[in-house]
């Protein structure tokens, strides 16, 4: 089902006291973000001392919150001792209840850490009928020029194949609200094409991700390979989140390490130094093309209700992207297309024999 | 326990006709090879006519076999229908019984298709006591310009604790007799650094790995990430053949596509292009260092042979990197490092209370 785009203005809640720089980059961030988004609304948690510099900007409001969470802080402490975080109260804005007359938030975005964040959210919000776990997603860019949208990268590390369908289910409803790919083909990675591939846990997920894709309520293109994540063979790849995680990281890894190499090799002598600064254009294209905090803004899937995930170290051009992401995706009505895919696939199994989950799930909505 | 080297010339069996090239590759490989390693022997095993150009190489022989592996054959043609193919040859002549006067070679290198090559390699050869499963092993390039040995990559998809420990002590074998480093650090694969990271079975495997590292066996560093492999934090990361599979392939997508974009952003228009000419010599002198060709030539760990697996796609610089490093691992006699490191471990097992497996395999070395 496609879904029309919200009609009133889009509410961010930001956690602006987290990630390793705080209001010195949230804020900038902040305030460009309203400049180029003229319909969009913030609701600026945190220190109020702290916030004093977004005094007087339009379509904003500051939410008052005495702490902070640490980017070390053990999830104990976030969930149970701090209980007045802008991490924290950030989420809470989500919420309608207890807010009086003042309209809840449609996403939050926070840069603090991701367990924190992870188990906050899911204290608060719940997750949605018919998800058994939330899942992180993000984006990477290849080589088609537009992006893989990849899940899970952390927050599951032993996946059952129902959970990886879940997570085709809801990295589809994010590659249609937020690249405005309605109908995004899903790989599942494996370690080959073939569907003998994989442990047990893999083959299983491929059938009942070929079963939802013949069912037509997912576009599943098959198994795919790691090198087919930077090769874009899918607009989505599911995986679980030990593999995602370590994917990611490893990606992190070899272009830091090639990175190195190749301004070492610029700056080996007077005469490659000479050549860098001629070629300095182009190397300069080239970073800007695969430049990470143009991807900043990780989604938590599966809540009732959206947080988008900025890296912690992001400067204000990465946060910006972040709080870009969460304005697309509440615009197009996110939270609701993953209800949507997730009914749809209830209903079919309740209607091959199974509970009666899906009814009262769509009802409820 | 420290091996001194071979005292006999090391004698490597070729399977000629594997890869995706064939002797057109192969043959170039091994006559340079030859030339630059004057105390070695080859048995150049294929279809004598495609082998005709070797007759009068020095140090070399040819045994005939009249049926070649292809690249997409499955496991059991390979296996059972193939007997005479020159994968399987090959790996026979690792074995000295019906050999008649000829030694057995001390190592077997093959392009062949790597499925086909393990099923096979395991079948003729059998494990190593002590060891469940073979693993496969390859290095890549880290940013201390030093290398990351990586096992396992893709011949075993569900590992248990144990496994993990015998990849860790089969990889530490391979990289002091290849590095010729006697102590190699081994990082466990995570997704972060706390002990407490991961699912059971990492959360074992640690364990394990920590004893075995507390009782001298091993140099465990603790747990590593995904980013740690190419930032060299250990000598070898140890990991299942499922993430490694990914990791590696993902690693390989990523560089195909930086690769390609740079080469776009030097295509861009005339100046570019003129920077490029400029720039030249220094891309050039970056591609060499990350060029895997020179990596080239994975171990299959836990036989009772030594077999190295050359990728399908390799050029002849790149088979003969293969062929040098099975050179240095016979004369270095990794064979029996790894006996000596999986003996240590079972006999400690034994004296814990465990079976007299370790004494048996001890006795019978």
């Amino acid at each position: 089902m496609t879904r029309s785009s919200l009609s009133e203005p889009v509410r961010l809640a930001v956690d602006c006291m987290g990630g390793d720089h705080g209001p010195g980059v949230t804020l900038p961030a902040c305030r460009s973000f309203l400049d180029k988004h003229p319909e969009a609304e913030l609701i600026l948690v945190g220190q109020p001392e702290a916030l004093t510099a977004a005094a007087g900007w339009p379509r904003c409001r500051v939410v008052a919150a005495s702490e902070v969470v640490a980017m070390d802080d053990p999830v104990e402490v976030a969930l149970r001792r701090k209980r007045d975080s802008s991490m924290r109260v950030a989420l809470q804005q989500l919420k309608a209840e207890g807010e009086g007359q003042v309209p809840p938030a449609h996403a939050c975005v926070s840069a603090g850490n991701t367990g924190a964040l992870m188990a906050v959210a899911r204290y608060l919000l719940k997750t949605l009928d018919g998800i058994d776990r939330p899942a992180i997603a993000t984006v990477v860019p290849n080589q088609t020029g537009r992006f893989t949208t990849v899940l899970d990268l952390g927050a599951n590390v032993d996946c059952t194949a129902e959970h990886l369908l879940q997570f085709a289910l809801m990295g589809s409803a994010l590659v249609a609200a937020v690249e405005g790919n309605e109908n995004p083909s899903v790989g599942l990675l494996n370690i080959g094409e073939e569907v003998i591939k994989g442990n047990e846990t893999i083959k299983q997920a491929g059938e009942l991700l070929r079963a939802a894709g013949a069912a037509g309520r997912l576009n599943f293109h098959g198994n795919v390979e790691g090198n087919d994540i930077y090769k874009g063979t899918t607009d989505l790849v599911v995986c679980d989140g030990f593999v995602g995680n370590v994917m990611l990281k490893t990606s992190e890894g070899l272009a830091t390490m090639l990175a190195a190499f190749i301004k070492e090799e610029f700056s080996r002598s007077l005469l490659t130094k000479a050549a860098a600064l001629v070629a300095l254009p182009v190397l300069n294209a080239f970073r800007r093309r695969v430049d990470h905090r143009r991807f900043n803004g990780a989604a938590l899937l599966g809540l009732r209700g959206l947080v988008f995930k900025s890296h912690g170290s992001a400067d204000a051009f990465a946060f910006e992207q972040a709080l870009a992401r969460a304005y697309d995706a509440a615009r197009n009505r996110l939270l609701d297309r993953v209800h949507d895919r997730i009914v749809a696939t209830l209903q079919a199994k309740a209607g091959d024999g199974g509970d009666n989950a899906a009814n009262s799930v769509a009802q409820a909505a």
